[in-house]
């Protein structure tokens, strides 16, 4: 029998439905992709075609010119100016346009996989976040910052070259505001963060662990929304991604090197997304939010049921998915 | 400028971004199809395979057999057989997952496009939803009924033969409460129903709306979390599909042929889920919540942002989405 299981941090109820299961390596589906060169003349973000984007907001430096590099988005879904203007007319609720857009071109080579970076490089990356996370901030129209990354064509990219993304929104999205109310209220009744004592608890447990360095524990949720989701969580409490220290971030660069070269060893190179969940860094001591790192391998496909109830359905188990991800190079 | 919308009944954020707006025509992206037959002997749900089901828990019959059939689903999410055990272990919450998983057979014919079937025929579905949705309430171990189609690969569909699907959860999740709750507010401070008060404003604008009939309002919502998202609203207040009256049934049949005949025809047969969103049935009276169905074409990809901050980036404008439907065939 199938079982539901609740995940107390995200209020996502999930069928881990053991009956339809598949073992971890049915989901190695390789995903078709066409052969890509490491240099292309009409992509934006090769080295050399530079003048194709808007300025450049900051750059880590190479031996050929850059190694990272933010500028940015040309197509950005909300305008770097303006005024934020809100209208509260009757029912509709609206806000203008305005914030931060932003693309991390995370290698100057065309064609490289994310997962094949080096451990340096991959540093350089989480590092310009960081950069650019307390950046987005600082702009007054700005209320939430999201960091994020689409893999493939299945996890929603459009551009081949590897690059994350940041958006700063002018609002505060309301699933934010709900999960943080839910962890406030669990602080209420307990004492604890709510992310700590789930840590705390999946250390204990360790059969959904997949990685755990100094900083680190990265393990896919008892409630894992979809087959091989998976979290990686920083040990020390902190509810803001802006207040990761320096060891921090070689560590996090680990942990994500381990958990990308997992999926892409394991399950073949497949889609995936991943996001940083964070609050403010004003509001970084917030006793119950805690940062983290979340991954969706598009193994899976969300479909009416999914829409009509904010219910999932797994056919991974999670304790399968994290033993196979384990045991993957 | 692209503009921010707030969805008030789903509470969520909508990035309408006109900077990166489409025209309407441009989301008619011919989905590849194989040809299909209109009968395949491995097809469990084709006439003559019937034994190939679990056993038949409803048909409304026809000359050859017939016309609509309900079923078990084989590969069922939850069961219909144990008991429902709930575990509250520390921070663990976990329910066994028994249920109603049932599979609605939409035709005898496998390669028949759901727009294009008959109105009777869509009139015999509807019907049988709410007998359905009816009797899945009276397992004492249903929390919540939901009804759902996925049309289409790219929509989560297995089989292709028409069908559509009933799940009923042990529990009922997190996202409905959510919104009750919200809708609970607005009856508070306002006195009034938020979806009437919103197909009252859609109805006074109609800028936004594709099809009116006499017991039904199909629109764009304002806030559309994608192209094309639709809504059908009763204009009825009624909290419960299971309320729904005749007059109403063959209504309902004719604003959902009618929607999916201009998606078929306007887009070129693309994939899409729909869901009725619906309280319990004896929740029926209740004053601040009101049934409706969704629809959304799967003319997009939702990615890292979307995961992340459950916001949406609509590519589309409402009304140029609606316009565009009101013109379709």
């Amino acid at each position: 029998m199938s079982e539901l299981r609740l995940n107390l941090i995200t209020r996502e109820w999930v069928v881990i439905a053991t009956e339809r299961a598949k073992r971890p390596e049915d989901f190695k589906t390789p995903v078709s992709r066409k052969a890509v060169p490491p240099y292309l003349e009409t992509c934006p973000f090769c080295p050399g075609n530079e003048a194709k984007t808007p300025g450049e907001l900051i750059r880590i430096g190479g031996e050929n010119g850059w190694k990272v590099r933010v500028v940015p988005n040309k197509f950005s879904a909300v305008s770097i100016s303006g005024t934020k203007e809100r209208k509260n007319d009757g029912i509709r609720r609206t806000v203008s346009g305005v914030g931060v857009h932003e693309v991390i071109v995370e290698t100057p080579l065309h064609n490289m996989n994310p997962a094949l970076l080096s451990l340096e490089q991959i540093e350089n990356i989480v590092k310009i976040y960081k950069n650019r996370f307390l950046e987005a901030y600082l702009d007054p129209r700005v209320e939430h910052v999201i960091i994020f990354k689409n893999h493939g064509e299945g996890a929603g990219t459009s551009l081949e070259h590897p690059h994350s993304q940041l958006i700063g929104t002018p609002i505060t999205p309301i699933q934010f505001r709900d999960r943080l109310e839910a962890a406030a209220h669990f602080f209420d009744d307990t004492g604890e963060c709510l992310m700590c004592m789930l840590a705390k608890k999946e250390r204990e447990e360790g059969v959904r662990i997949v990685i755990e360095t100094e900083h680190f524990l990265t393990f896919v949720p008892y409630a894992a929304l979809s087959p091989f989701h998976t979290w990686i969580f920083p040990k020390r409490h902190s509810a803001s991604y802006g207040d990761i220290a320096d060891a921090e971030i070689k560590d996090l660069a680990l942990s994500l090197k381990g958990i990308l070269s997992k999926l892409y060893h394991g399950l073949a190179n497949p889609d995936y997304n991943f996001v940083i969940r964070s609050n403010k860094p004003k509001d970084c001591d917030m006793e119950y939010f805690h940062w983290y790192v979340s991954i969706i391998p598009r193994v899976s496909k969300a479909a009416g049921f999914e829409l009509g109830s904010g219910m999932y359905v797994n056919t991974g188990l999670p304790e399968e998915s994290a033993e196979f991800l384990r045991k993957a190079k």
